[in-house]
Order: structure tokens, then C-alpha cells, then sequence
């Protein structure tokens, strides 16, 4: 938030150098995050908290397009709701945060601050549900969640994070299974399509689903590193929670059923693919949709007459159309496109007594570094075009590299060399059973990201680890 | 969220007889909000929920031209933070709820759940802050408190709550100041521009300023049943947490300065205020800038021919500019009647055969339950103007009806009879000491809510109770 120059001049670690030190000085330069008192809790600054708002408002009008509305679900769980679901409370319990006194006594039960809300939504759609003309739910909730995490890093792995949490029944298994794919087609939208991120989408493994789903669904995007990200998940519940919390209503026939159920999420840890995936050794780099600041105007020489005049009028014709600020500190030049490149603002427009006798001004692409001349007349066209093309470059760049990154291995060997020399994507054969997956990551160091549902070549028959026979194609990478 | 038929065709309690239970009843039956397992905690419903993302999205767009921006920070706050100023703890410790156990560990410190945030940023700020250069911080964010009550109330008093929290530093005590009535009088738009909920804005007393502040403003809302509501304060924390807390910057002499700081607030709590200034006997009363639902259309006898394609044809005009919805269910239209007056739609169109043979609709103010018949050709524009008429009249009303019950009283006498006859505002002289305060709300249960702006008529010169020198004209209520 300060706007501290040291910030800025000091250079940042080059990611081929140490990759996570680039990662911290990316997020420490850029304003986004800073560490908080409390271990493993982050403070999401003015600038990273607007780029939560951007994907907040993209995601829930899509969310409010299907049907759904947002509630809100109490922040602490009594331990006795927590456990119903036996998968489900292995699964969370060792991570969770425990009130035990409250208002100058100690309570009788433990409260858990929800790790996730599946278990108390249970408890009230038990009390609400009545008949089949009540369904589908389709409720959602923006919130807070604690998660104690060991070692933690800002955005990718937090004790506290934010997210959204969609939770909704249906009368058919058909229906929760539409709803669970959909929710995942709205998550690649804002991946791909506000985020510029390109993900590959897929089927969880046993072993790698969410604790008391049925199936979980998943979209896993790579990193500049080569390693995977799961970016976003939507879970068919099946009955499983249904039946532990008694959920039923009446149905068709006059009977009593239990819902079919969903849940899914996106979280704040999308900010942290965001900037693994697009930026570079002089900062961030935004696509202009996620950008709250899309233009930056950098006057030159901006104290000879005129020059403040004419940026003032560029500026309010801009605004407009455009997201755009000036720059009119007493910095300079230099340390001034520094900045606007450590920011991530997609485009720079330099404006100088020069540049205004020739009607003109220079304008700087944050992908691509790229400087083109352009007459003041065609200004705002072309900062419009120029948003679209930057979006686009930023998701094919991407796209290539993660294709780039994608090897195929028939063996254990190609496995392995695939890992050691072009870090992403492994694609190969998998049996599906946890334990041969398990024996995959303590040897390797790689999970199964999913079973993708645009690449189901069958390379083989059998498993590429244990020989049995193949469920399907699978990628492979490390992952956060 | 459910829409069970017995939620709407019972009656409700009517206020007359017992306010508490009429409350209940509109809070349950127009099914903003229900009970959670975890005692003092609740559930906002999608139709609660949705009268919270009203007051969001009008109140933040206002920080946001005002130059705020938000943040997000930790969930939890380590008790030795909580600690530093002392009034500050002294007011919340009793109301905190304390994590001791986390990551199947016990904690080496107690962790409070925020009960407000002062603490917790003030630590960060110390870091952050460095020059007169970076000043003012003008930072907000959006999160749920807790603080744990013994006696709640949906809305009202809850031991978790949603609000806003705003926390800015400046350089000097007079930006500050500023600062601090500025978000008051956003705070006044919230209530009387969007909610159409009148409010008295003025300073708070001793006794009832925030825990830690210099000055706190407030505005005070008055309720059906005469008692007053705190609907939103403001503070102007002069250097108490900044000196606490050792932030300082390098001032504009070279010396180190400790900032000028302000916090405000407004909370899920305006929407208790929000049914209890407007509501009926019927139901739910919703000013037309807070309805997610302006209009709702119901067809009359739909399953003749040409009904229901003409209800199509009008709501799909209507739909572009109003937020409207069709009741096409396979109730009885007198069923339906009720439904949308239990939940606040702000004008129900009523169209059948006859009507569509004469060219015409019936509209009904949820307001004033005036009928009228208006052309078809004219009907849009007719809404349109409805919606300005109901949201003035509702204001309008309720600030009669603010104006009606506010008394004067020039002797401990006189308030008493004024707090029995008419239980609304007092105004009467105080000296402004707390023992004082606390005599009168000991003898009257009433509290001094403000020394209002508007109305400081000297109507004596000496306190109404102890007969010292009055600070100024107050008005005190029986309050929430």
C-alpha cells in the first residue's frame, strides 16, 4: 500500500535463479501480499485484494446466470456436526482451528472455524428440505476459511484463505452431475477467459478426490516452473452427506429420498497461478480484464509548458473507455516505467513535448516490451485493440508453453526423464488404484492431476507403474 | 430458501400485540434468516443475503469515490496484539472467542477471533508506514466479526456479524475529523437514499463511545415500536492505537509523527433496522432500491387462452428495465397475493382475460395497498414512477412518524411520562458526565444515543438529572 521507492528500484531474484524467491519478490513489489503476525495468515493488500474482486465479480455473475444465490453459513462448526461424515472428518480434522473458550468461559464442545461448510449446510438443509418441488438448491457462499497448514506460502498455501464455497441438491444424480461439470465450466471460464490462464480439465483419482465425494472434478494449470496447480474443484457428493445428516424430502412417488449433492470452489490461491503463470523478471504482468489499472500515462518533461494540458485531455477522453491513471510525480521517467512494469499495467503511454508537436505518443506493451508510435487521433482505438491482443497473447504464450511442457511417457524411465528434463505435464497410463499412485509420488514426486477430458488417447493397456490393466490416460506433474 | 406453502398461510403476530414475536415471524416467514446448530449464530437465506449485497454494492461504491480501497486481514489476532490499548481490550475481552487449539496442537498464545480489527492492522500499519508521502491510508474491508453474546436477536445481536470495517490514517487531527463525518454522511446515503430509513447523525457520549476512540458518530435509527437502533458509527481514534502501537512517519519537518487514525463500521445489523422501520402486519415492506424483486406479475385464471403469452410479451419489456418476476405457479391467486406482499415486493401486477380485453393491468403498492388500473401502453412507465412514489412515501412515513414521537422533556418528570406515553426520542439537556448516564438508564432503562447535529436548540442550561452545567441538547431512547 505504501508506496515506499526502494520497493521498486531494488531488482528482484530472477525466476531462472530461484524461482520462489522470484515468487515472493513478485508479490512483495508488486503490493499484493505481506506476511501477518499470526503464522501462515496472510494480509491480501489493496492491490491483490482488487485482483479477488475482479474474479469475485466475473464468477459470481456467472454463478447468479445459473440459477444460483449467495447465503451465508456461520463461521464455526460444533465438532459433533464435523464428525458425521466419517471420510469427510479424517480428512479435515488434523487441519482444523479449535474455539474452546469464548465470552469468559470454556464451552462445552469444541467449535471448529469451518474448513469448509459441507457439514453445517447439512444440518440446515435437513431442517429446510420438504419436497421435491423445494429442489434444486442452489446456494453459495463468498467467505473466509482456516485450514492450518504447516508450512505455508502467500496466496498457493495459507492457514486462512478466501474462497467461494457452491453447495446445492438435486432430485437425480443426473442433475448433480450436470451441476458439477457446469460449475467446473464456469471455473475454466474464469480461468481461461478473464485470467487468461489456460487449464486442463479432468476427473480426480481416488486417491486425490475431495474427503466424502463421490467424484471430483478439477482444472489444473502450469506454472512457469512446469509445476501444476489445481486451480479450481466442483465435487458430486452423491448421497454420502445426505444420508449421514438425514437430509430427505418427499419424492414423485410419494416416498422419501435423499438429495443428490454438489459442492465446488475457487479460491484466493488462483492469484497465486495468476501470477506463476504470466509474469516475469521485471514483475507482474496482468491481462487488461483482470487489470484495475489497464493504461498508465507517464508524462515526459511534464513541467514544459503544455505537456500536463495535453496529458489532462488524453487522460479525461481515456477514462472513459479505459481504466487509466497518470504517473505526475516528481520521479523520474526511467523510475516511473519501472514501477508501471513492476504493477503489471498492460499498457504504458509516454507523452512528451516531442511526441505532442508530432501529435503523437509512444505507447509500451507490458508482454511483449513492444514500443509502437501512435497519433494522438487513433489513441483510443488502439489501446482498445491493443487490450484484446494482450489478453489473447497472454493465454496463447501460455497455452504453447504448457503444450511445450507436456511430454508422453510409455515407462517408468521416459516417466522420470520426462520430470528431470522438461518439468510439466507427464501424460501416461494409470490403473487407477490409490496405492500404485502412491508408490508414483514417493518415487517420483509426482501426483496424478487428473484424468483429462480432452485427451483420453489410449497409449497403452496397462498402467505404466503396476502393468494391471489401464483405467486411462492420466496427467502426471508436481505439483503445489 | 424453501418455499413451503405453510411458511405463508399462517398468520403472523401482529405487532400491536407483541412486537418481539412479529419480528420473528417476518424475519422467519419472508425466510431472510434461520437458527444454526451453534447458539447466537445465524444463517442468512438467499432473500437476507440479498438485501446485504443491496447495501454492499451502493455503500462501497462510495468508498470507493471517496479513494478507499479494500483489503483483507487475518481472521485471528493474537491475544498480546489485542492487549496493547487498554480501553480498547478492556471493552471487547469479554466478548471474545479464543482458538487454544490448532493442527491437532495446543497454541503457545491464545488466538481471538476478531471482534473488530483496530489491533491487527494497527500492527501492520507500523510496518507499512514510512513518510508523510504515503499518507492518508484510506483502507476498508469486507469480513464477519464475532462476539459473543448472551442474548441474541437475528440481525440485531448475533455472536457473528457481517459488516464493514474502515481504517484510515492522516496526517493531521483535522483530515482525520473529516474523514470521520465524511463516512458518517455516506453512512446517512445507506440509510435514507437507499434503505429510506431516516436517521439522527450525531456525536456519541462518553459512556457510549467505542472502546478506544476519541469521538464516535453515530446514526440512530427509530424503530415501529419506538425504540431506537444504532445503525452505523464512525470514530475519530485521535493517536490512542497509533501511539499503542508505535506507527510513526517522517513528518514533513524530518521529525517522527504519529498518524491522526479513524475506524468505521455498518453491519448486517441495518437490516433489522431495515424490517422494523418499514414492515407490517402483512410481511416484509422493501423500498424499491433494495428489492432484488420491484414487480412481481401475477396471472389471474393463467390457464385460459392468450393469458399466460401476454403476461410473456409484458414481462420480457418489463424485464429490461425493472427487476421483475411471474408467479405462474398452480396456487390461487389470492395465495400468490399474500406470498408477495410477505415478502416486501414493492408493486404486484395482476393481469387476466378481462384485463387483457380491455387493454389493461391492476397494480397494488405493497405500501399503501392502493389498487389502480393502468393502460397497457403506459404500464412500464407507471412502475417506474411507483418506484420513486414507494421509496419517498416510505421515507416520508417513517420520518413522520420519527418526528411524532420525539418529545421534549425539561425535568426527569417529564421524561419519564414522555418514554411511557410516547416511546420514541427524548430530547432533553445533559451535562455529559457517564455517572450521570448511567443514573438515568438505571432509573429509566433509557440511553443517551447522541447529541444530534441538527438539533442543538439550549433548551436549558442545566442537565435534565444532576442539574450541572448541560454539554448540550441530547436524545435519549430506549435502544436495541
Amino acid at each position: 500500500m505504501s508506496k515506499n521507492k526502494d520497493n521498486f528500484v531494488k531488482e528482484i531474484t530472477k525466476m531462472e535463479d530461484d524461482f520462489a524467491q522470484w515468487y515472493t519478490d513478485i508479490i512483495t513489489k508488486a503490493d499484493l501480499v505481506d506476511y501477518s503476525p499470526v503464522k501462515g495468515f496472510m494480509v491480501i493488500k489493496s492491490n491483490g485484494y482488487a485482483l479477488w474482486e475482479s474474479i469475485q465479480s466475473f464468477a459470481d455473475q456467472k454463478f447468479k446466470e445459473t440459477g444460483h444465490t449467495n447465503c451465508y453459513f456461520p463461521l464455526l462448526i460444533p465438532e459433533s456436526l464435523l464428525d458425521k461424515e466419517a471420510d469427510h472428518v479424517e480428512g479435515f480434522a488434523p487441519e482444523v482451528a479449535w474455539v474452546t473458550e469464548a465470552g469468559g468461559e470454556e464451552l462445552a464442545e469444541r467449535l471448529a472455524i469451518r474448513p469448509t461448510s459441507e457439514t453445517i449446510i447439512c444440518s440446515m438443509y435437513k431442517k429446510w428440505l420438504r419436497s421435491y418441488r423445494d429442489l434444486p438448491y442452489l446456494y453459495n457462499q463468498w467467505c473466509s476459511v482456516v485450514r492450518w497448514e504447516k508450512s505455508t506460502r502467500p496466496f498457493l498455501r495459507t492457514s486462512e484463505f478466501l474462497w467461494q464455497e457452491g453447495h446445492t441438491l438435486h432430485e437425480t444424480k443426473k442433475e448433480a452431475e450436470e451441476e458439477t461439470l457446469q460449475m467446473l465450466e464456469i471455473y475454466r471460464q474464469v480461468a481461461e477467459d478473464l485470467m487468461a490462464m489456460p487449464v486442463v480439465c479432468g476427473k480426480k483419482s481416488e486417491r486425490e478426490k475431495f474427503a466424502g465425494a463421490v467424484d471430483t472434478y478439477t482444472m489444473e494449470a502450469l506454472m512457469h516452473d512446469g509445476k501444476a496447480l489445481q486451480a479450481g474443484t466442483s465435487h458430486y457428493l452423491g448421497q454420502h452427506f445426505s444420508t449421514a445428516f438425514d437430509i430427505t424430502y418427499q419424492d414423485r412417488d410419494g416416498g422419501l429420498s435423499h438429495p443428490h449433492q454438489t459442492s465446488w470452489g475457487i479460491s484466493t490461491r488462483l492469484i497465486g497461478g495468476l501470477i506463476m503463470v504470466h509474469s516475469d523478471n521485471r514483475g507482474l504482468v496482468l491481462p487488461p480484464k483482470m487489470a484495475t489499472k489497464q493504461v498508465r500515462i507517464i508524462p515526459i518533461q511534464q513541467h514544459k509548458e503544455g505537456v500536463m494540458d495535453k496529458v489532462n485531455e488524453i487522460y479525461a477522453q481515456l477514462k472513459k473507455t479505459l481504466k487509466v491513471d497518470i504517473d505526475d510525480t516528481d520521479k523520474t521517467p526511467g523510475y516511473k516505467f519501472n514501477e508501471a512494469e513492476m504493477l503489471g499495467i498492460p499498457v504504458r503511454v509516454e507523452i512528451g513535448p516531442r511526441d505532442i508537436a508530432n501529435n503523437q505518443a509512444v505507447l509500451v506493451r507490458r508482454d511483449t516490451f513492444e514500443k509502437e508510435q501512435v497519433s494522438l487521433d487513433k489513441l483510443e482505438d488502439r489501446l482498445h485493440e491493443l487490450m484484446d491482443e494482450i489478453q489473447k497473447n497472454l493465454f496463447d504464450r501460455a497455452k504453447a508453453r504448457n503444450e511445450e511442457r507436456t511430454s508422453t511417457a510409455h515407462n517408468m524411465d521416459e516417466f522420470k526423464k520426462a520430470l528431470e528434463e522438461k518439468p510439466g505435464f507427464v501424460r501416461a497410463m494409470h490403473c487407477g488404484d490409490p496405492d500404485c499412485e502412491l508408490e508414483i509420488k514417493d518415487e517420483t514426486s509426482a501426483t496424478l492431476r487428473c484424468f483429462p477430458f480432452d485427451d483420453n488417447e489410449r497409449i497403452a493397456d496397462t498402467c505404466i507403474n503396476c502393468g494391471k490393466k489401464a483405467a486411462g490416460l492420466a496427467y502426471f506433474a508436481k505439483a503445489y
